[in-house]
């Protein structure tokens, strides 16, 4: 399997739908261009490509005897996909703010308030997390029993997206800047910042499907992995990496004193950590065999990533 | 009836079901005591009134043998109604900031920014709009037939807080201040702004119940014209109000060049166009004679309201 090649499929499945849901809204242009600005802008599209994922695995579980899930069966699930990356988005745009982080540039374009001024980047990330939600019930299904594991999907993703989730991360990043780094509030800020959306996308790519303990479990363990492991990888590239690579400014967390795993455990053995992490995150996977190897690549790809 | 009792006792009921719905959430206290702060300030509470009104009115139509919905049968639905306020909440704790209306005083107290800054503030919005939507995932009901309408009634409201409804409304309000007042573009902001969340409070109630189609379009024409009365006396009281009353400062409209009745019509031609659609929206009650009594005072009150 070439998994490079499944991957720029998926991209290119997820771009296409994300453009379809943005275009024909009624809505004003105002705030239509500048969504358009940042949802469109690229990126790696990890949250839907691990919803997506886990939605196969469901399937291919249940379904001993495929090797693959065909476009017209994960086209019921694309839209929560795509849902979860507006979401996402939406928390980049308004983390950029000059209230919040203060970036310039992101994904190597001015950021969506540089451009469209503050006053429309926060009503552009308001219009996307609201739009994340719109899009998820225009497609609920019609039968009651999927109907139940679809609304148990939201559910997910709805929380992890709040302030039990990804907003406590948010506010606890911002209130410990320049405090003694500990390990206890590191981890929190980590966990909820950005894991807690990473395992709900996988998690309510299984939930769509059914709720199988033994995917589900596997998927929650491997989420919260390789969750952390992101995490970590994003905070030594904010210290190593370049930003023609990035498309965004480096040092930031050092001149802000966030708390990181570099600032908490130094360079080298955040680097270890991470490789612990993604080890880990691929070892919940052992139960899946080959049902799950399009996941693994996604954890190896992320310890080797430059942006 | 006692219509000024009925009204205090549903806002007790939907005040005490809002501290409960933020109390023991799991999160961090900083944003909590922000949300708190802005969401359990009091307030008219006007649309979630109108959507336990509205759900009333479709119960009774139902049930021709009684006169009146008991608490425990209204529980059902109370989520949704306190969801539709932290909606409402949210959008007031952005409009204020400072890169949007800059204003200092909400309710009497200062604006959310002030008292928690700007970064609490935006997040604080953030996480009421989350959790509107989590606290509707977490109380949808059991049997297929009444997801169904959950879902719906759902629908509606997130349609109508979106870009295609609110923050349409507002990203115009925004776009458009200092601009010509054109006719066109004023009734464009008023109705999605304003009217639009009001409209799906009261749609959304029906549709919770059943969709029965007479009480559905009633309390849409009713919603319509009483949205544009509500608006149209917020642009009054922001003329001829005091700061004592309103809680906020006055004569904001006319210092940023905003689009509104009294700057297109005159302070009088707007009283008169007030009381109009008033008029109109007690009209659309008619076909449900004493069944509609309480929405009938809800509208006189629109009327003679000092705040």
């Amino acid at each position: 399997m070439d998994f490079n090649k499944a991957y720029n499929e998926k991209l290119t499945y997820i771009n296409h739908s994300l453009e379809n849901l943005l275009k024909d809204r009624d809505s004003h242009p105002a705030v239509l261009s500048a969504m358009e600005y940042s949802l469109l802008a690229g990126g790696k599209r990890l949250r839907p490509v691990l919803l997506l994922s886990a939605y196969e695995l469901a399937y291919l579980q249940d379904n001993s005897q495929k090797i693959e899930i065909t476009k017209s069966e994960l086209d019921f699930i694309l839209p929560m996909a795509c849902a979860i990356e507006m979401i996402h988005n939406y928390s980049l745009i308004h983390d950029d703010l000059p209230a919040m982080d203060n970036d310039d540039y992101r994904r190597g374009k001015l950021t969506n308030h540089k451009v469209f001024g503050e006053a429309t980047a926060i009503l552009a990330g308001d219009g996307l997390l609201n739009l994340a939600y719109e899009v998820m019930l225009e497609n609920i299904p019609d039968s009651p029993q999927m109907i139940n594991n679809y609304v148990k999907a939201m559910s997910e993703i709805a929380y992890s997206a709040g302030i039990s989730g990804m907003i406590g991360g948010q506010i606890a990043d911002m209130e410990n800047q320049g405090e003694a780094n500990e390990e206890e509030m590191l981890k929190y800020i980590h966990t909820h910042k950005t894991e807690a959306l990473i395992t709900a996308s996988l998690k309510a790519g299984v939930l769509a499907y059914n709720n199988e303990p033994e995917v589900l479990n596997g998927v929650i363990a491997y989420g919260k992995a390789l969750g952390l492991a992101f995490q970590i990888t994003d905070d030594i590239l904010d210290l190593t990496g370049e930003f023609s690579q990035l498309g965004k400014a480096t040092g930031q967390d050092e001149k802000m004193g966030k708390q990181t795993y570099p600032a908490r455990y130094g360079l080298e053995k955040s680097k270890v950590l991470a490789r612990e992490y993604i080890d880990e995150s691929i070892s919940c996977l052992e139960p899946f065999g080959t049902k799950s190897e399009f996941l693994k690549f996604l954890s190896l790809s992320i310890l080797d990533r430059k942006r």
